[in-house]
Protein backbone atom coordinates (compact mmCIF):
# COMPACT_ATOMS: atom_id res chain seq x y z
CA UNK A 1 0.00 0.00 0.00
CA UNK A 2 2.04 2.89 -1.42
CA UNK A 3 0.03 5.56 0.55
CA UNK A 4 0.23 4.55 3.60
CA UNK A 5 3.57 3.99 5.63
CA UNK A 6 3.74 2.09 8.71
CA UNK A 7 5.35 2.88 11.94
CA UNK A 8 8.30 0.97 13.63
CA UNK A 9 6.04 -1.20 15.56
CA UNK A 10 4.25 -2.12 11.75
CA UNK A 11 1.33 0.33 12.36
CA UNK A 12 -0.41 2.04 9.15
CA UNK A 13 -0.23 5.02 8.80
CA UNK A 14 -0.28 8.18 6.25
CA UNK A 15 2.41 8.28 4.28
CA UNK A 16 4.47 11.80 4.73
CA UNK A 17 3.05 13.65 1.74
CA UNK A 18 -0.41 12.61 2.74
CA UNK A 19 0.06 13.94 5.75
CA UNK A 20 1.35 17.67 4.31
CA UNK A 21 -2.29 17.05 2.10
CA UNK A 22 -4.58 17.07 5.28
CA UNK A 23 -2.81 19.28 7.81
CA UNK A 24 0.50 20.31 7.42
CA UNK A 25 0.74 22.36 4.37
CA UNK A 26 -3.21 22.20 4.47
CA UNK A 27 -4.13 26.25 4.70
CA UNK A 28 -7.19 28.04 5.38
CA UNK A 29 -7.88 29.15 1.64
CA UNK A 30 -8.37 33.07 0.61
CA UNK A 31 -9.54 31.99 -2.56
CA UNK A 32 -10.96 29.25 -5.05
CA UNK A 33 -10.01 28.37 -8.47
CA UNK A 34 -13.17 28.57 -10.92
CA UNK A 35 -13.03 24.64 -10.71
CA UNK A 36 -16.81 23.21 -10.06
CA UNK A 37 -18.06 21.51 -6.70
CA UNK A 38 -20.53 19.60 -7.79
CA UNK A 39 -23.52 17.70 -6.69
CA UNK A 40 -21.26 14.60 -6.62
CA UNK A 41 -18.34 16.11 -4.43
CA UNK A 42 -20.98 16.98 -1.32
CA UNK A 43 -21.83 12.94 -1.95
CA UNK A 44 -18.18 11.82 -1.67
CA UNK A 45 -17.84 14.44 1.39
CA UNK A 46 -20.89 13.20 3.25
CA UNK A 47 -19.49 9.17 2.68
CA UNK A 48 -16.44 9.99 4.20
CA UNK A 49 -17.64 11.86 7.63
CA UNK A 50 -21.13 9.91 7.97
CA UNK A 51 -19.45 7.36 10.28
CA UNK A 52 -17.71 10.05 12.09
CA UNK A 53 -18.10 9.39 15.45
CA UNK A 54 -21.34 11.20 17.87
CA UNK A 55 -22.28 10.58 21.27
CA UNK A 56 -25.10 8.02 20.83
CA UNK A 57 -24.76 8.13 17.27
CA UNK A 58 -27.17 11.10 17.38
CA UNK A 59 -25.30 12.60 13.82
CA UNK A 60 -27.20 16.11 14.61
CA UNK A 61 -25.21 17.89 12.11
CA UNK A 62 -27.69 19.16 8.70
CA UNK A 63 -25.66 20.29 6.13
CA UNK A 64 -27.95 23.47 3.31
CA UNK A 65 -26.45 22.83 -0.49
CA UNK A 66 -26.76 26.49 -1.44
CA UNK A 67 -26.90 25.76 -4.81
CA UNK A 68 -29.62 27.49 -6.76
CA UNK A 69 -28.84 31.81 -7.51
CA UNK A 70 -32.22 32.01 -5.61
CA UNK A 71 -31.01 30.35 -1.98
CA UNK A 72 -27.72 32.21 -2.91
CA UNK A 73 -28.85 35.74 -2.67
CA UNK A 74 -31.30 34.57 0.45
CA UNK A 75 -28.09 33.42 2.05
CA UNK A 76 -25.89 36.15 1.13
CA UNK A 77 -28.08 39.15 2.66
CA UNK A 78 -27.70 37.37 5.89
CA UNK A 79 -23.56 37.77 5.88
CA UNK A 80 -20.99 40.32 6.99
CA UNK A 81 -19.83 42.33 3.86
CA UNK A 82 -16.31 40.75 3.97
CA UNK A 83 -17.77 37.28 3.95
CA UNK A 84 -20.63 38.36 1.02
CA UNK A 85 -17.40 38.83 -1.10
CA UNK A 86 -16.10 35.28 0.03
CA UNK A 87 -19.06 33.72 -0.57
CA UNK A 88 -19.51 34.77 -3.96
CA UNK A 89 -16.29 34.04 -5.02
CA UNK A 90 -16.70 30.40 -3.78
CA UNK A 91 -17.99 27.42 -6.23
CA UNK A 92 -20.32 26.26 -3.59
CA UNK A 93 -21.38 27.64 -0.48
CA UNK A 94 -22.75 24.92 2.41
CA UNK A 95 -24.86 26.17 5.44
CA UNK A 96 -24.20 24.14 8.56
CA UNK A 97 -26.92 23.32 11.01
CA UNK A 98 -27.74 21.76 13.97
CA UNK A 99 -31.09 19.49 14.20
CA UNK A 100 -32.43 20.45 17.60
CA UNK A 101 -34.85 17.09 17.10
CA UNK A 102 -32.11 14.79 15.81
CA UNK A 103 -33.41 12.50 18.95
CA UNK A 104 -36.65 11.84 16.93
CA UNK A 105 -33.89 9.50 14.95
CA UNK A 106 -32.30 7.59 17.82
CA UNK A 107 -34.93 4.64 17.98
CA UNK A 108 -32.56 3.63 14.77
CA UNK A 109 -29.66 4.95 14.76
CA UNK A 110 -28.92 3.84 18.66
CA UNK A 111 -31.94 1.60 19.45
CA UNK A 112 -30.69 0.03 22.83
CA UNK A 113 -31.22 2.68 24.56
CA UNK A 114 -35.09 3.84 24.75
CA UNK A 115 -34.74 5.91 27.82
CA UNK A 116 -32.68 8.21 26.44
CA UNK A 117 -35.08 9.06 23.47
CA UNK A 118 -37.41 9.64 26.73
CA UNK A 119 -35.05 12.05 28.50
CA UNK A 120 -33.86 14.25 25.25
CA UNK A 121 -37.37 14.35 24.30
CA UNK A 122 -38.05 16.09 27.29
CA UNK A 123 -35.03 18.04 28.12
CA UNK A 124 -34.65 20.87 24.76
CA UNK A 125 -31.92 22.80 26.34
CA UNK A 126 -30.33 20.04 27.23
CA UNK A 127 -30.45 18.55 23.66
CA UNK A 128 -29.68 21.77 22.07
CA UNK A 129 -26.09 22.18 23.85
CA UNK A 130 -25.47 17.83 23.52
CA UNK A 131 -26.83 18.36 19.21
CA UNK A 132 -24.61 21.29 18.97
CA UNK A 133 -21.73 19.50 20.57
CA UNK A 134 -21.67 16.36 18.42
CA UNK A 135 -22.47 18.85 15.26
CA UNK A 136 -19.11 20.71 16.06
CA UNK A 137 -17.18 17.49 16.23
CA UNK A 138 -18.78 16.18 12.91
CA UNK A 139 -17.67 19.87 11.34
CA UNK A 140 -14.26 19.20 12.05
CA UNK A 141 -14.20 16.26 10.15
CA UNK A 142 -15.95 17.77 7.45
CA UNK A 143 -13.44 20.32 7.44
CA UNK A 144 -10.38 17.66 7.19
CA UNK A 145 -12.66 15.43 4.52
CA UNK A 146 -13.08 18.09 2.13
CA UNK A 147 -9.26 18.39 1.76
CA UNK A 148 -9.04 14.51 1.61
CA UNK A 149 -10.63 15.24 -1.50
CA UNK A 150 -8.42 17.91 -2.63
CA UNK A 151 -10.62 20.43 -1.70
CA UNK A 152 -10.51 23.34 0.98
CA UNK A 153 -13.11 24.83 3.20
CA UNK A 154 -13.59 28.36 4.45
CA UNK A 155 -15.65 28.67 7.25
CA UNK A 156 -17.56 31.62 7.74
CA UNK A 157 -18.95 33.23 11.49
CA UNK A 158 -20.12 36.49 10.29
CA UNK A 159 -23.77 36.80 9.97
CA UNK A 160 -26.79 37.47 11.57
CA UNK A 161 -27.66 34.68 12.87
CA UNK A 162 -30.70 35.16 13.66
CA UNK A 163 -31.78 36.29 10.36
CA UNK A 164 -30.00 33.13 8.99
CA UNK A 165 -32.55 31.35 11.18
CA UNK A 166 -35.65 33.11 10.27
CA UNK A 167 -34.28 32.84 6.65
CA UNK A 168 -33.73 29.29 6.23
CA UNK A 169 -35.28 27.48 9.78
CA UNK A 170 -38.43 29.39 10.07
CA UNK A 171 -39.96 26.45 12.25
CA UNK A 172 -37.02 26.55 14.83
CA UNK A 173 -36.57 23.16 14.53
CA UNK A 174 -32.66 24.03 13.16
CA UNK A 175 -29.67 26.61 14.31
CA UNK A 176 -27.30 27.72 11.99
CA UNK A 177 -24.02 27.08 12.91
CA UNK A 178 -21.43 27.81 10.72
CA UNK A 179 -21.15 28.60 6.59
CA UNK A 180 -18.66 26.92 4.73
CA UNK A 181 -17.51 28.17 1.45
CA UNK A 182 -16.14 24.60 -0.38
CA UNK A 183 -13.57 24.82 -3.67
CA UNK A 184 -10.36 23.91 -5.11
CA UNK A 185 -8.17 26.42 -3.36
CA UNK A 186 -6.20 29.07 -5.40
CA UNK A 187 -2.33 29.49 -3.54
CA UNK A 188 -2.53 31.44 -0.29
CA UNK A 189 0.00 34.01 -1.02
CA UNK A 190 -0.39 35.76 2.81
CA UNK A 191 1.91 34.28 5.74
CA UNK A 192 0.24 31.80 8.44
CA UNK A 193 -0.95 33.21 11.53
CA UNK A 194 1.18 31.99 14.67
CA UNK A 195 0.15 28.84 16.18
CA UNK A 196 0.61 28.18 20.08
CA UNK A 197 3.25 25.98 20.97
CA UNK A 198 2.75 22.03 22.35
CA UNK A 199 3.87 23.28 25.98
CA UNK A 200 1.26 26.32 25.63
CA UNK A 201 -1.18 23.52 24.87
CA UNK A 202 -0.58 20.39 26.34
CA UNK A 203 0.32 19.75 30.03
CA UNK A 204 1.42 16.44 31.55
CA UNK A 205 0.33 15.17 34.72
CA UNK B 1 3.57 11.08 -5.36
CA UNK B 2 2.01 7.34 -5.03
CA UNK B 3 0.09 7.94 -1.52
CA UNK B 4 -2.06 10.41 -3.62
CA UNK B 5 -4.22 10.16 -6.65
CA UNK B 6 -6.05 13.19 -8.59
CA UNK B 7 -9.36 13.53 -9.64
CA UNK B 8 -10.54 14.18 -13.16
CA UNK B 9 -9.60 17.54 -13.16
CA UNK B 10 -5.63 16.94 -11.86
CA UNK B 11 -6.93 17.84 -8.29
CA UNK B 12 -4.71 15.96 -5.37
CA UNK B 13 -6.12 13.86 -3.50
CA UNK B 14 -6.07 10.87 -1.03
CA UNK B 15 -6.14 7.32 -2.69
CA UNK B 16 -8.69 5.12 -1.89
CA UNK B 17 -7.08 3.07 0.72
CA UNK B 18 -5.81 6.28 2.79
CA UNK B 19 -9.46 7.32 2.95
CA UNK B 20 -10.33 4.39 4.23
CA UNK B 21 -8.00 4.33 7.25
CA UNK B 22 -8.94 7.62 8.18
CA UNK B 23 -12.97 7.62 7.31
CA UNK B 24 -14.43 4.18 5.75
CA UNK B 25 -13.10 1.88 7.43
CA UNK B 26 -12.29 3.64 10.72
CA UNK B 27 -14.09 2.64 13.67
CA UNK B 28 -14.74 3.99 17.18
CA UNK B 29 -12.25 1.18 18.89
CA UNK B 30 -13.99 -1.42 21.68
CA UNK B 31 -10.28 -1.79 22.91
CA UNK B 32 -6.58 -1.14 22.24
CA UNK B 33 -3.55 -3.21 21.96
CA UNK B 34 -1.03 -3.19 24.20
CA UNK B 35 1.16 -0.97 22.30
CA UNK B 36 1.71 2.37 24.00
CA UNK B 37 1.49 5.96 22.82
CA UNK B 38 4.59 7.57 24.04
CA UNK B 39 5.26 11.48 24.59
CA UNK B 40 6.26 11.54 20.99
CA UNK B 41 3.11 10.39 19.38
CA UNK B 42 0.90 13.01 21.46
CA UNK B 43 3.60 15.44 20.24
CA UNK B 44 3.15 14.35 16.23
CA UNK B 45 -0.15 14.32 16.97
CA UNK B 46 -0.05 18.34 18.29
CA UNK B 47 1.69 18.99 15.28
CA UNK B 48 -1.12 18.02 12.65
CA UNK B 49 -3.81 19.49 14.50
CA UNK B 50 -1.86 23.04 15.44
CA UNK B 51 -2.82 24.46 12.44
CA UNK B 52 -6.22 23.71 12.13
CA UNK B 53 -8.52 27.02 11.23
CA UNK B 54 -10.27 28.37 14.67
CA UNK B 55 -12.07 31.94 14.89
CA UNK B 56 -9.87 34.44 14.85
CA UNK B 57 -7.09 31.94 15.26
CA UNK B 58 -8.00 31.64 18.88
CA UNK B 59 -7.12 27.71 19.25
CA UNK B 60 -9.04 27.41 22.86
CA UNK B 61 -8.37 23.98 23.02
CA UNK B 62 -6.71 22.26 25.97
CA UNK B 63 -4.88 18.63 26.58
CA UNK B 64 -4.33 16.95 29.93
CA UNK B 65 -2.04 14.23 29.42
CA UNK B 66 -2.87 11.48 31.82
CA UNK B 67 0.88 10.37 32.20
CA UNK B 68 1.15 8.91 36.21
CA UNK B 69 -0.80 6.58 37.89
CA UNK B 70 -1.73 9.11 40.17
CA UNK B 71 -3.48 11.66 37.38
CA UNK B 72 -4.80 8.46 36.15
CA UNK B 73 -6.29 7.89 39.70
CA UNK B 74 -7.86 11.13 39.96
CA UNK B 75 -8.85 10.87 36.64
CA UNK B 76 -10.85 7.56 37.05
CA UNK B 77 -13.01 8.54 40.15
CA UNK B 78 -14.77 11.10 38.35
CA UNK B 79 -15.89 8.31 35.52
CA UNK B 80 -19.15 6.31 35.37
CA UNK B 81 -18.56 2.48 35.86
CA UNK B 82 -18.37 1.68 32.18
CA UNK B 83 -16.16 4.46 31.22
CA UNK B 84 -13.56 3.91 33.74
CA UNK B 85 -13.24 0.37 32.51
CA UNK B 86 -12.76 1.30 29.41
CA UNK B 87 -10.31 4.36 30.12
CA UNK B 88 -8.30 1.57 32.32
CA UNK B 89 -7.83 -0.47 29.23
CA UNK B 90 -5.99 2.77 27.09
CA UNK B 91 -2.51 3.14 26.56
CA UNK B 92 -3.02 7.03 26.83
CA UNK B 93 -5.93 9.08 28.17
CA UNK B 94 -6.62 12.62 27.10
CA UNK B 95 -8.83 14.94 29.15
CA UNK B 96 -9.73 17.67 26.48
CA UNK B 97 -10.73 21.39 27.45
CA UNK B 98 -11.63 24.34 26.66
CA UNK B 99 -9.43 27.35 28.28
CA UNK B 100 -11.88 30.20 29.05
CA UNK B 101 -9.43 32.57 29.40
CA UNK B 102 -7.84 31.77 25.33
CA UNK B 103 -8.20 35.73 24.72
CA UNK B 104 -5.36 36.46 26.68
CA UNK B 105 -3.35 35.18 23.77
CA UNK B 106 -4.56 37.21 20.91
CA UNK B 107 -2.23 39.68 20.88
CA UNK B 108 0.36 36.74 19.57
CA UNK B 109 -2.09 34.95 17.02
CA UNK B 110 -4.23 37.50 15.63
CA UNK B 111 -2.62 40.74 16.44
CA UNK B 112 -4.54 42.93 13.74
CA UNK B 113 -7.71 42.99 16.14
CA UNK B 114 -6.73 44.73 19.81
CA UNK B 115 -10.72 45.45 19.60
CA UNK B 116 -11.42 41.84 19.85
CA UNK B 117 -9.49 41.16 22.76
CA UNK B 118 -11.57 43.64 24.44
CA UNK B 119 -14.46 43.15 23.31
CA UNK B 120 -13.59 39.05 24.68
CA UNK B 121 -12.38 39.93 27.88
CA UNK B 122 -15.37 42.04 28.87
CA UNK B 123 -18.22 39.22 27.71
CA UNK B 124 -17.27 36.12 29.79
CA UNK B 125 -20.07 34.37 28.65
CA UNK B 126 -19.55 34.99 24.75
CA UNK B 127 -15.71 34.18 25.59
CA UNK B 128 -17.56 30.50 26.89
CA UNK B 129 -19.78 29.86 24.50
CA UNK B 130 -17.39 30.88 21.33
CA UNK B 131 -14.54 29.24 22.81
CA UNK B 132 -16.95 25.60 23.04
CA UNK B 133 -17.54 26.27 19.60
CA UNK B 134 -13.90 26.39 18.62
CA UNK B 135 -12.32 23.50 20.73
CA UNK B 136 -14.64 21.33 19.33
CA UNK B 137 -13.90 21.88 16.04
CA UNK B 138 -10.47 21.22 16.94
CA UNK B 139 -11.42 17.99 19.01
CA UNK B 140 -12.89 16.93 15.48
CA UNK B 141 -9.49 17.79 13.57
CA UNK B 142 -7.56 15.59 16.78
CA UNK B 143 -10.12 12.32 16.44
CA UNK B 144 -9.14 12.46 12.39
CA UNK B 145 -5.54 13.06 12.99
CA UNK B 146 -5.45 10.30 15.39
CA UNK B 147 -6.66 8.23 12.62
CA UNK B 148 -3.60 9.41 10.28
CA UNK B 149 -1.48 7.85 12.45
CA UNK B 150 -2.26 4.79 13.09
CA UNK B 151 -3.83 5.38 16.45
CA UNK B 152 -7.54 5.73 17.48
CA UNK B 153 -9.74 7.68 19.24
CA UNK B 154 -12.32 6.39 21.52
CA UNK B 155 -14.24 9.65 22.83
CA UNK B 156 -16.32 9.22 26.26
CA UNK B 157 -18.45 11.46 27.98
CA UNK B 158 -19.97 9.60 30.77
CA UNK B 159 -18.51 11.73 33.21
CA UNK B 160 -18.88 13.77 36.39
CA UNK B 161 -18.33 17.61 34.99
CA UNK B 162 -18.49 19.54 38.11
CA UNK B 163 -16.61 17.25 39.85
CA UNK B 164 -13.74 17.12 36.64
CA UNK B 165 -13.37 20.04 37.22
CA UNK B 166 -13.01 20.87 40.57
CA UNK B 167 -10.61 18.00 40.61
CA UNK B 168 -7.83 19.16 37.59
CA UNK B 169 -9.47 23.00 37.13
CA UNK B 170 -9.87 24.46 40.85
CA UNK B 171 -9.91 28.17 39.60
CA UNK B 172 -12.21 27.73 37.07
CA UNK B 173 -10.30 28.80 34.02
CA UNK B 174 -10.93 25.60 31.94
CA UNK B 175 -13.30 23.31 31.52
CA UNK B 176 -13.15 19.80 30.75
CA UNK B 177 -14.49 18.78 27.26
CA UNK B 178 -14.09 15.44 26.85
CA UNK B 179 -12.39 12.76 27.74
CA UNK B 180 -10.02 10.88 24.74
CA UNK B 181 -8.93 7.49 25.00
CA UNK B 182 -5.60 6.95 22.53
CA UNK B 183 -4.30 3.65 21.36
CA UNK B 184 -3.71 1.26 18.65
CA UNK B 185 -6.94 -0.37 18.44
CA UNK B 186 -7.81 -3.72 18.69
CA UNK B 187 -10.17 -5.40 15.89
CA UNK B 188 -14.19 -4.64 16.74
CA UNK B 189 -16.38 -7.39 16.64
CA UNK B 190 -19.42 -5.61 16.77
CA UNK B 191 -21.98 -4.00 13.96
CA UNK B 192 -21.54 -1.05 12.85
CA UNK B 193 -24.52 1.47 14.30
CA UNK B 194 -26.91 2.41 11.52
CA UNK B 195 -25.95 6.15 9.68
CA UNK B 196 -28.17 8.82 8.39
CA UNK B 197 -28.34 8.33 4.83
CA UNK B 198 -27.63 11.35 2.36
CA UNK B 199 -30.88 12.54 2.14
CA UNK B 200 -31.72 12.82 5.57
CA UNK B 201 -28.83 14.98 6.13
CA UNK B 202 -28.14 17.08 2.80
CA UNK B 203 -31.07 19.84 1.65
CA UNK B 204 -30.34 21.02 -1.70
CA UNK B 205 -32.13 24.40 -2.25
Amino acid sequence: MAHLTTTGTGRPRLSSQALDLLFRQARTPGGFTDEPVGPEDLRALYELIRHGPTSFNQQPLRVLEIRSTGARQRLLRHLTDRNRDKARGAPLTLLLAVDLNYHEHLPVVFPHAPHLYEWLANAPEVRRERGRFDALLQTGYLIVAARALGLAALPMLGFDEAGLNAEFFPAGDREALLVLNLGRPAPVRRERLPRLTYDQVVTTL
